[in-house]
């Protein structure tokens, strides 16, 4: 398969085949290119010049095309075309592929587009799918497989797959059935090439099997998947009916959003946005988040306001609340970073208690060097020494408070069934500000005596 | 296959069963249970005893669960084992989990484990693994895989790949090589199901196949292997020779880890760590960060110090810097988030200035929302309006700027071959918040002139 460099030059050709509408040089340039490469060429092009490259190349192209495109490009273009045009896109992709790009158009176009499929199972198939909320095992499945019956022999076996595989084009699992259609486990490629034409399936199957209800939860599949190094996994009805299968290579992406929006959150971003998103959506996403960052600032200065009697005496203590209130925020932001990620990828051992000493022992040796700095910043800039020493104090005990939080409110979020990535970011940042600052000025006052 | 829920009873019998020394009772009791369960359940037992387990199973289980353990976990268990129990591990698994095994282990023990390897053939595999980086395709992948010649007959095929299944469990794709071990392209099983025994494999197989070099970056597979939806992708050397193939179970650790990594250094981890990390090799990935907060804060403390002068006239103005410190920090770790994440997912497009251009707009209109809140606290906090004026205008511009340069770094660093994620975290957040305050000063000093 030919994998092409989008070069400017590339670019610059292309969009001059297009002008002259020279169809037969832009089919050949395209005939070898692999279709996640076309798409990202067609990302490249205009608008109109991309809808003129899906009309001019075969469905079986450019319907794989359209499964790679950014969800917003396969909008605006599916908006070009008539619901004939779109069906017949569909009847060339799978069904957890066709049952996507169907649940993105608008109502009525739905069942316009349904009906005018032509492979009336397949469009079955479809619809099925459309049933299941997208971020569960259903959701994520396809109904394209191979299966045989228990009762069957080996070589009608091999006949039966022949069939099923003209329809399918990539053979990744044998899936034993009993007559209800009921899941019975497995039959690998291997014992088929290696056992004799007339041994019965139920002789050689595997019966051991993992498999998933079709309404458990998407990132549950991923944690199944990864765990038991699945390629693939069934998907079952409440009867053990078999009804689909999910690929890992769809699985994929799942695990890499819910990555991706743990750290948009750790970074102060509610909802899944994505840097071409238009700029209300990425407001409505980022502002939120913003508005309480805000709040708490006002809130910090409120209460340096209540304490404006010692700005007279002692001015200098009110430069140094901006870096009282970073640490406070860094530290926490990395404790619950760490436990945020811990309970992700499930390897957090041992008790909460222990958990929280391991972090104050670990921000205490955190907190001594960096008291020690502010020790020498202090002897060479601060006059009044016990300033330094309200300084070097309030920053241990600032960021150990900070560091119970951040340990602590992930694990609680996460024992109520919230996700516990919520937990970090401006929210803990903020909120480990106004207590850093009302710590430090508590401290200052005691020792200070003001 | 059975799953067990790893429940407190459970563990405590299974406790008094080692105890006991009962080893009857437990070999039935895991005979059924995945190996994958089995390792979680090894991480919680004592030491001794899951050195007592392992010594128990068969080699066969043991093996897939020292793959499973945790890396700590299973270097502490490795240490109690001798080299030739280690050897009867490794020869129970692939290459690339045995190279991996083997990789950890001390240098001179490496030496004795592969000399008392049995297979000869694996423990050349092995040695040849060994010689790749971790963190390329060649460390990924493993040597087993199912090959056929270009001058061979779909019959003798079958009869060649029956061999080499036996010593492989996974069937998933066959390459074709020619004499000289080239690859040529890849036989599906559905050609191999679907056209007669006499056709020479030159005839049906497929030519149109994506391969990565060995010496290619790991990420760059695993984005080669999401691009082209791939389960498996083969390895070539500098002459195009198959040297083995990577599975894309192996990858989905690649693409967790590296979205793990940018959330950890969004949130000031330097190094990859986990919660269970010793307090010295956390400090180390912790403190670094720490001290730039911290050089940070006292270089924002210098600058209002330069300030001094306003203090009595204006003392209010000092209450507001950890707020317009904080909104710098929050704006430009968004802005930079969006922009790692985009470079990552690869579906950031148009130019630079458009992007900045956006980001400036999308701040712009946030910061009337806040600056909006800011003149309402004011209206009813501040006494002077005209330091409202400077709160609400200062934060406008500063997380304008802050904008800019959460776009602008996270760029300028992947086009000179730096990690983008570097930006992210408390080195925007930082340095946002030295300028921020500088800034804020500035236009009071401008507004109020003093």
């Amino acid at each position: 398969m030919m994998h092409i460099e989008i070069t400017d030059i590339f670019l610059d050709e292309l969009k001059e085949l297009i002008a002259k509408g020279d169809n037969q040089a832009i089919s050949i340039l395209f005939e070898e290119v692999h279709h996640a490469d076309l798409a990202e060429v067609l990302e490249e092009l205009d608008f109109e010049e991309a809808v003129f490259i899906i009309r001019l190349l075969d469905t079986e192209k450019t319907s794989d095309i359209l499964t790679e495109l950014d969800e917003d490009t396969r909008e605006k273009i599916l908006r070009e075309l008539s619901s004939e045009e779109i069906a017949k896109e569909i009847d060339e992709l799978n069904s957890d592929d066709a049952a996507d790009i169907i649940g993105e158009l608008p109502e009525e176009q739905k069942k316009e587009v349904i009906s005018q499929i032509e492979d009336v199972e397949h469009a079955k198939d479809i619809v099925d799918l459309l049933r299941y909320d997208e971020d569960t095992a259903g959701g994520l499945m396809g109904k394209e497989l191979i299966k045989v019956n228990e009762n069957w022999t080996n070589l009608r076996c091999v006949k039966e797959m022949r069939k099923q595989a003209e329809n399918y084009d990539k053979v990744h699992t044998i899936y034993v059935v009993d007559d209800n259609d009921v899941l019975k486990g497995l039959l690998s490629l291997k014992s088929l090439l290696t056992t004799s034409t007339r041994t019965p399936v139920k002789e050689v199957y595997n019966p051991k099997i993992t498999y998933v209800r079709a309404d458990e939860n998407d990132e549950d599949v991923a944690k199944t998947m990864q765990k038991y190094d699945l390629f693939v996994v069934p998907v079952v009805d409440e009867m053990n009916r078999l009804l689909g299968q999910i690929t890992l290579d769809d699985v994929v992406d799942v695990i890499r959003d819910e990555a991706d929006k743990d750290y948009q959150m750790a970074a102060g971003i509610i909802e899944d946005v994505e840097a071409d998103d238009s700029i209300l959506q990425l407001t409505k996403a980022r502002l939120p988040w913003l508005i309480l960052g805000l709040l708490g600032g006002l809130g910090a200065a409120s209460i340096m306001g209540g304490f404006e009697d010692a700005l007279k005496t002692y001015p200098v203590l009110f430069f140094f609340t901006p870096l009282i209130a970073a640490m406070a925020g860094n530290v926490g932001v990395q404790s619950s970073a760490i436990m945020v990620q811990g309970i992700a990828n499930n390897n957090i051992k041992g008790s909460i208690i222990s958990r929280l000493l391991k972090e104050v022992g670990l921000t205490l040796l955190n907190g001594l060097a960096l008291a020690f700095l502010v020790c020498v910043y202090g002897f060479f800039q601060i006059e009044n020494s016990t300033i330094t020493w309200v300084i070097a104090m309030a920053l241990i005990i600032v960021i150990i408070l900070a560091a119970v939080i951040g340990t602590f409110i992930p694990v609680f979020l996460h024992r109520n069934g919230i996700d516990p990535a919520l937990a970090t970011g401006p929210f803990i940042t903020t909120s480990n500000d106004i207590v850093g600052i009302l710590i430090y000025f508590m401290i200052a006052k005691w020792m200070l005596g003001f």
